[in-house]
């Protein structure tokens, strides 16, 4: 498994001499974990000229939440009176010889630019900008399992949810029980904050639970996810509660569902991100829903919950195999309510049977 | 209550001024939520020469969470096609006159100042520093009657989780459960993310609950806290389970508690914050324990978990009245565990009462 960790490296090295710089310190959470393989808060990694070093302001610990780091790399656990992790980076950058450290300007605050400056001043401070990241939106099998578990958990937990009694209870409380059962099948913690949305506050995205109660004839929507060894997953559902649906919510859900589908349908190896964004938007448009939706259809999906690619609109780039991407579109009608229907799937080539749906929770609509 | 908020801005605005900045850019949430009442994740506010802006990202949707932005500000939510809320405010500084503008570079990332400076480029950008979070370290009653819930809630969730039977969970289910407890008892969510430690884990500072079961023996640390309207406590408390206390875990419990009641015993306006911080090393220190303990002996809490004062060896500065800290020495032995004792109180003046304990929880070594 090491291997892995050091082809990413060398793939990041290359890329810093194509560009001139002969170090390179990476600090953004997420792209330390994916070189590094693991790492406590608040580590950051030095590329220099002759090793790679995991620069950590606190010993380890065997915290299953951090993973465990390459045994490849150099551990060095700052003592406390060291201060930033970057800024001690920096001055070791200085004293082996590195004369073009690439940072992450993107992540670094301006107070620790000037620091490293300061502690290095003959350094020659580059922009590295998002080369990790761009490293990041192809996954590998390993990666792919990793989300594939974490979407087995999610839909094991919104199951087990759907078999329980749901009117009367709050938002609040739907959300939490989710996120222990996803604790209770395996997850390392939710992937992100869940949310539960009824009645009129479904189909809101990013709706953040509140204390209204599961009425009959609500819709209900949710949106949860699992964070196995850091790596997470997204499912949203929309169900009608007690009765059988009105019209209206019949109508509704079958434009987000064939939206939806549209957008699920075109996610194949060189499609434009823009182009998977359009099939969804042009369907809910062509039905009269197209003022205020989201800004985007659906995004990338890996160490963080939401990554490149972004498929909206304006979107530059096209797809490639194993790119895990969620597709969600969604509609909410001001004071009535509203549909979201979210998975996560693999881009893969359509030899292989094409996109590969992680979160398989049926998306008929069901009468809770 | 809008006048407090006007009250902070002007205090804020004397404080530019008197640094040679007609405006200022307030980007740290923390910051903007003590500025303008309330705003979603994202906002930015913009002190300009003749009125407030709160600039928001997407519309404010009555979200408990965001809070209420104080209504003398001007409100302005941006197109999904504007960009960042940071850059579209020095825009506007630009437009209205504003000369020199301060900004949180502790808090703007490289980029995204560059990107002001490129819209604005004759716009002087200054550093505001810690400006607001200097504000902020004092709190008015309004504030501390939050924090006052935040405890009562905390205690009120710890109290049911002692009442149950602990024996065989695990430290993710405890966790997963004070945090519900937490939320049924009104509070907004987790302060932070609550940690369980048992057997050889506790006593350990920022532990992360693992599937560790409790066992018969262990000695068990919870430190858990609630937000209520933003505002965040903490508590800490180690209980032996089961059986009666082994010799050393009593001696190891009353060495911490005599640490944890010195530092107590010291919060009184003019105490210097290193003061604080001896009063409970020292003893640690004397029984042997000095080796491993954690960087601060407490820190400030409000808006933001961990906030100025920080108590520890190398703070410069001395407590007023009305600051909120938690006093939370611990020890950690290696392979067998350790005892954790933390408490938020208000220092307040000996005449009257000396520190105010919030967090109300009996620190007698109970045997569950």
């Amino acid at each position: 498994m090491s291997e892995v960790y050091g082809v990413r490296r060398s793939r990041l090295r290359d890329r810093c001499a194509a560009t001139g710089s002969d170090g390179a310190l990476v600090s953004r959470p997420a792209n330390v974990r994916y070189l590094a393989g693991g790492a406590p808060p608040g580590a950051v990694l030095l590329m220099g000229r002759a090793e790679d070093i995991l620069l950590c302001p606190r010993a380890l610990t065997g915290d299953p939440a951090d993973g465990r780091p390459d045994d490849r790399l150099r551990l060095t656990v700052l003592p406390t009176s060291a201060g930033d992790p970057a800024v001690a980076a920096a001055e070791l950058a200085r004293t082996e010889g590195v004369e073009s450290l690439a940072v992450e300007e993107h992540h670094l605050t301006v107070v620790r630019h000037r620091a490293l400056r300061s502690v290095a001043p003959r350094l020659r401070i580059a922009d590295l900008g998002l080369a990790v990241e761009h490293l990041r939106i192809v996954k590998d099998e390993e990666e792919i399992a990793c989300l594939r578990i974490a979407a087995e958990i999610t839909d094991q937990a919104l199951g087990e949810l759907l078999e329980s009694i749901l009117v009367g209870r709050t938002e609040r409380h739907l959300a939490l029980e989710l996120e222990r059962r996803l604790v209770d099948h395996g997850a390392d913690g939710p992937a992100f904050a869940t949310s539960v949305a009824t009645g009129p506050n479904s189909g809101r995205g990013g709706h953040r639970p509140t204390d209204r109660r599961v009425e009959e004839g609500d819709f209900l929507s949710v949106c949860v996810g699992a964070n196995y060894r850091g790596y997470r997953c997204e499912i949203g559902r929309t169900f009608v509660i007690g009765t059988s649906p009105a019209d209206w919510q019949i109508e509704l859900y079958d434009i987000v569902f064939a939206a939806q589908r549209a957008a699920r349908e075109s996610l194949l190896p060189g499609a434009a991100y823009r182009e998977v964004d359009h099939a969804a938007r042009q369907i809910l448009n062509a039905a009269g829903h197209g003022e205020g939706l989201a800004q985007l259809t659906g995004h990338g999906v890996g160490l963080e919950i939401e990554e490149d690619p972004r498929l909206g609109p304006a979107a530059m780039g096209k797809l490639d195999a194993c790119v895990p991407v969620t597709v969600e579109p969604g509609v909410h009608v001001p004071g009535r309510g509203g549909v979201r229907i979210d998975d996560t799937l693999v881009v893969r080539q359509e030899a292989d049977g094409g996109p590969e749906l992680l979160t398989i929770t049926t998306k008929e609509l069901l009468a809770l």
